[in-house]
């Protein structure tokens, strides 16, 4: 019997390939998307259904959190800050970041990893496009992992896999690609949901990406800058 | 200016015994209040909206997560898994136990604490008479700040603070009287939401601390056997 990894599947890019690479690495796969209050949600959930459906995949934990809406502090989720135009030449950490994000799904991830008796859990986190983030880096995951096995059953053996975490965004093109992903299923934009906006953070460097691997992007776009 | 806490108020007799400790330590407390789908969560938001009121605190966050119960596995969120009668010689984790519950609501106080820079957060979980939770363990809370450390802003410093974790129940229930907290607007059981049932894990553990402690616990049960 194979053996079961609950994977995060947010319906964007980074995602799709990181299932692409548990079902390559031989997991069954059990999938889970939360809705946070960010701007895209119905988007994004459009994206993760059609991408489980496209594999074919039953075991889904569809959940809804409030609380990073109730407390704010990003233009993902509160509608009074700006989502800011791209600036991939600025270090700081964008209006964009969620406080402790990955952290709020991950727990949820362990949860529902503890009681299925799952053996991993896959993020699509990317550490050098992560566009700073502190909660994207490598250390976080692997302190994390730490963490899972003080918080959990003695019997409980939950690793913590971030397959594309040190890879371009170019190279995780690349991979979808060769792993037969089905990136035209995915979404990416922070902002709009009919047409990808062309001009925010998750945009450009989507674009990017598209550019450097040297492929066409699939998706449609408002505005398609070169960046 | 005070310096904020974060403070998770279920409720119950340990937080509130910790919300003294944060209050006696001279934090300006902020109140995590988190439904997640327990069997008296109704009783336990009124002992939290009670204790708020007694302090008359003003920040307060209260806020529901669904993916507990729907996630199951415990007896406190899954109404077809029994809530077992007390057995406080068993060292198997019992069936009361919500798979990595205290990781998700502490990542809940983390994204809050981030956005209001508050200094630390105050959780009160107990190691010695914790049913052998794996997440109530110090070890647990030692390494889950450092993972807080790395997942969060450069500037972001969150201590988590556990002041009662080493404590027997008979000895936070006398520290409790010394701060003079409301031990009789608190509330254990697991089961019942108008009299305490008396005969569940928590009721046990309640009713041995009071009993050890030489004191009458205030709060009405259905039957009080001696422990």
């Amino acid at each position: 019997m194979k053996k079961k990894a609950v994977i995060l599947v947010s319906g964007g890019m980074d995602s799709c390939v990181t299932l692409a690479e548990a079902l390559a690495a031989g997991f069954e796969p059990c999938l889970l998307h939360v809705n946070y209050g960010q701007r895209t949600e119905k988007r994004e959930l459009k994206a993760f259904t059609e991408i489980a459906d496209h594999y074919q995949i039953k075991h889904r934990l569809v959940t809804d959190i409030q609380h990073l809406v109730k407390i704010g502090g990003s233009s993902l989720t509160d509608s009074h800050i700006e989502v800011t135009k791209a600036d991939l030449q600025n270090q700081e950490i964008p209006s964009s970041y969620v406080p402790f994000r990955n952290a709020n799904i991950l727990s949820i991830a362990v949860s529902w990893a503890e009681v299925i008796h799952a053996h991993a859990i896959y993020i699509g986190a990317v550490e050098e496009d992560s566009s700073g983030y502190p909660d994207c880096r490598k250390e976080f995951f692997v302190q994390y992992e730490k963490m899972v096995e003080l918080g959990t059953k003695p019997d409980s053996k939950i690793h913590i896999k971030t397959p594309i975490i040190t890879m371009k965004k170019f190279e995780i093109v690349k991979r979808g690609l060769e792993l037969n992903a089905p990136l035209n299923l995915t979404w990416s934009c922070y902002q709009s949901e009919e047409k990808a906006c062309g001009i925010c953070d998750s945009c450009a460097l989507r674009l990017r990406g598209f550019r450097q691997a040297e492929v066409e992007d699939p998706i449609p776009y408002l505005v398609r800058p070169v960046y």
